[in-house]
């Protein structure tokens, strides 16, 4: 593809095609509506990335991304200490948090194991892990990861890690999701939703 | 939805979501990648906004986005003056370039007649075009607008205000585009296609 938009604009395409959501076509037509959307988005978007990589740093506790280190969230005394709910990626964590349904710490991964990518416990937090855990005070740790054979995987492996007196170690239930119509269920949650079942 | 990652990253991920082709969700994601992999994409990322919003403007002769002013096209002496081709964008004419098949200048309205948006010549650079083929020289005008109502809209208007002796204006051919389907065709395009049919 001739670099027909000038080097430049051609770069800050590359750039956004490597996002996800947006291939090089996509990344095209971003960059076009930047260009005709100077002030009300080119700009303040230049500035947004520009301040998140200057303030945005990991929580040295939990590895949240956040202004502050402690994030809001390990620096929240309303919030139960004894209770740490472990995600992949801040991702996830967002999501729980707009539930609205858990009320303790998190710890953010940063990632699964994966023998195919070789992804080992070195390349994520899980020493991190296992110092608050052994740390004291921690009641429950709640594996929030994803249903997949690298999250399980992951699950298994945690669970060996910190298991000990008196720790609770649980994971998120299985089932039909809500407005989840089971047509289009694949076969291993009906079994897990039907195996889990409760009276109605 | 909570403000749950800060409101640095939530602005971050409020203009994300401006980009077409991103939404509220991929631009959560497209937020986390940028996070992820600050060095090797959010720097580069917010350095490319920045360099394009302050060396980029639009070719004061085609409006095109360009850091030269007349751009790269209109300065290329190799091109044919006597040739114009109007678009919508410069995403039309990169479209262009990129098929190397047309080596004259261009004009980019930046955008189309529109009744039901308001839009009216006055926000389009119709003056410039017919400034353009008044100040002579120009042979030819191809008209490589959408073949949209407003897209055809434009050009019949355009074709009348810029219609003076000697000077040819042309569209592009309609018909079935390369690898294109029958199947898959609008009726449209096939009426159009069976009647401007050539010998094989």
């Amino acid at each position: 593809m001739a670099a027909s938009a000038g080097p430049e604009i051609e770069r800050l395409i590359a750039l956004l095609a490597k996002l996800p959501g947006l291939g090089p076509r996509s990344a095209r037509r971003a960059a076009l509506a930047l260009l005709k959307r100077r002030e009300q988005l080119l700009v303040p978007l230049a500035a947004a990335l520009a301040e998140t990589a200057e303030k945005v740093v990991s929580c040295s506790v939990c590895g949240t991304p956040d202004t502050r280190d402690p994030c809001a969230i390990c620096s929240d005394p309303a919030r139960d200490n004894g209770l740490i709910c472990v995600v992949e990626e801040a991702g996830a964590l967002w999501a729980m948090e707009r539930s609205g349904a858990f009320r303790g710490k998190y710890h953010v991964l940063g990632g699964l194991l994966s023998a195919l990518d070789g992804v080992g416990p070195d390349a994520l937090r899980v020493s991190e892990l296992v110092g608050r855990v052994r740390g004291g005070g921690v009641r429950e740790v709640v594996l929030a990861l994803p249903a997949t054979v690298d999250g399980q995987t992951t699950a298994h492996y945690l669970a060996d890690r910190i298991a000990g007196d008196g720790l609770e170690i649980t994971s998120l239930a299985r089932g039909v999701p809500v407005g989840g119509d089971l047509d289009w269920l694949d076969d291993g949650t009906i079994v897990q939703a039907l195996r889990a079942r409760r009276p109605a």
